[in-house]
């Protein structure tokens, strides 16, 4: 293929005109076609990307209409959370190659219908978690398979993100975060953190999730927040919020290991995804972004902790990864410190060369069931949820 | 009361010796009575208790002999885990005041008998949870009690301290801890990190826990020490240890809070008790030592979490507790940066001037139980699991 991947785009809100951009500055890539159901958002996005690479893309309002293959290579789907799993199965059943935005799923069947569908149809279709491909993330996983945190037995993270702004913000708000805040309560937005960890954890490789508890916190942050915000819907005053400030989960994988998430978008405090892993040799936390190993250990910062912190940039020259010691040669680019540019890369690279893609079928219904079984668990007094086996036995063997 | 309070103490192991002198450099206190099932444990110390105040203690082996009122003005238990609350309740039977150390329970229905004894007695009791008088705790309170974090919603905390040389040491090993690792899976020390919580969440005073949830990660941790490490004791490479590495546990309030535990004792890290507060309008994170408050909130520190890290500081002169404003003035003494002077000096204060105890016997059960129920938790699979109200619906009222 020398021609120039055709890409069709849905979605394009906040994350959506962020993603365009990101794909615009990707060589080999056309944005032919995008759909949103709001005009203003189509007509900026068409004339940007008309400006950038010299002819104007479809535009539509109806998703449904994207899915000819002889018009498509790819599709990414940029758009609010709730069809994500439906557009997937759509685009895999039209044998169109689909990239999609992260998010959490709504019931486990869903989950299911995704990966009996990839199944069937063999069409490619990836999660874009950007965070599997965030630089300390990446760092402290080259470490891990270096051998230099032992065996891995405990991991934490979280999305530890003030968003109160974003759901409350009073003139029109289209945000998807709304209407999930007012309506659900559970671990909404599990996968940067997640994906990760899973990647670390050999997650559908060997290992897998099969249990979880969630117990969510009162929720305070976001009326608290609104009664002495001046540009927030006071109106929402009037409204319960469904969803809990903080959403605590706990992981049992098949390994034995135990991994922690914390949902915490709701109160205030600077962002942290809280990527913590340890093994027996080991440890790496990004609340202080520091580095312990048995190897290095000395009695004086067994007890002092704060001579530790950042030290995990004295790390850095001799375990950078490959992936991101060629990015900064290359020289950095894409949206979230360059994450972004790296994700959509390696979809568009893998739709090119028909190569499997490194977040599949079976990993997005594994990181996305998380939202809707801590839901199941928070319903129920937070009471143990098995995780399915996606795979239906394949992860044992699975490399 | 004019004399000197006699004390007595059971168990001069290392945390009694480290209390025996803490409480010599404490005014109007001598130590008339010692305990230890050790010759050389009691030796040491009757020597070092004769130097330090010109007489000598008695010395018994056996603990049923110190309760003669007429002889002891309080005993202080600081002995191994496991006899801790039957020490409690004989001591209330004898109507000697009574201060325990540090540790989890082994049954609700001991913690039930606690309660009891006590609501009979009326013999003080108090759980000596020295980082209930920490510095940066006690700052946080007062922050809080300001209302400057706005309503709490969640807080975290956790005993992350490795210990793997202490469970595993190959010479006479006395210590508690490796025959409970052997033996147990449970969060089984969480006063250190839920004390302070439980003050702050004004635990058994207008709001109390209500559920929990455990899960344990596998253990891997002590094996692979001792595999690699010269003074470990090799023949536990024959055991296993059912003690997970890393236990997790998730605390459901009444009102609405929560609160997360995580035990992690074998795996090598640096010391942290995770003490964790976040409210609608600030919070306060130990693992960097920041506050991140609305009210002085500004953007750049959004993303650029270093930029906070170790910011507390900022607000020591204005926010210490008065409690350590004037054990600095007065000149900080005893173990553990102070807060066992602080403690200990509470106790014997509350004996002397016959006021209730800061620790109770309703906020011990709370805090003990949590090992017992956790054990629960994790044996079920992570089933919740209720925690009892040991204040008989006294707890909505009591201040």
């Amino acid at each position: 293929m020398n021609e120039k991947l055709r890409i069709g785009m849905i979605g394009m809100g906040c994350r959506g005109r962020e993603v365009m951009k990101t794909v615009l500055g990707i060589d080999g890539v056309s944005i032919s076609f995008i759909c949103d159901l709001y005009d203003d958002r189509t007509e900026a996005a068409r004339a940007e990307i008309e400006k950038r690479q010299g002819f104007s893309p479809r535009v539509t309002d109806d998703w449904h209409t994207m899915t000819d293959r002889e018009e498509l290579d790819a599709v990414l789907v940029t758009c609010s959370w709730e069809p994500h799993i439906e557009m997937a199965v759509a685009f895999m059943e039209a044998g169109i190659p689909v990239g999609v935005e992260v998010g959490g799923a709504y019931s486990v069947e869903d989950c299911f219908l995704l990966v009996r569908t990839f199944e069937r149809t063999k069409t490619p279709v990836m999660l874009l978690e950007n965070c599997c491909y965030g630089r300390y993330e990446l760092m402290v996983k080259n470490m891990v398979d270096l051998g230099l945190f032992g065996e891995i037995v405990h991991c934490e993270g979280g999305y530890r993100h003030d968003l109160r702004r974003e759901i409350t913000f009073g003139r029109e708000n289209r945000h998807y975060r709304l209407r999930n805040y007012l309506a659900r309560c559970c671990e909404n937005y599990p996968t940067h953190e997640l994906g990760p960890i899973s990647q670390i954890l050999h997650i559908n490789r060997g290992n897998r999730m099969v249990s979880l508890v969630s117990m969510a916190s009162k929720a305070k942050g976001l009326h608290d927040y609104i009664g002495r915000t001046d540009d927030a819907d006071r109106s929402l005053l009037n409204r319960d919020f469904a969803q809990g400030d903080v959403v605590t989960t706990i992981i049992k994988c098949a390994n034995g290991e135990t991994v922690t998430l914390t949902l915490d978008t709701t109160l205030p405090r600077a962002y942290s995804r809280q990527f913590t892993v340890q093994g027996t040799r080991g440890m790496y936390s990004e609340e202080n972004n520091s580095i312990y190993l048995d190897r290095d250990h000395t009695e004086d910062m067994h007890f002092s902790w704060k001579k530790q912190w950042n030290n995990a940039e004295k790390y850095r020259e001799r375990y950078e990864h490959p992936i991101w010691r060629e990015f900064l040669a290359d020289g950095l680019r894409g949206g979230h410190g360059g994450m972004d540019h790296l994700v959509y890369s390696d979809f568009l690279r893998c739709v090119r060369e028909g190569l499997p893609m490194p977040i599949d079928a079976y990993d997005m219904a594994s990181l996305m069931c998380i939202s809707a079984l801590s839901e199941q668990s928070i319903a129920t007094g937070s009471m143990p949820v098995a995780i399915p086996d996606f795979t239906s036995g394949k992860w044992i063997s699975r490399t």
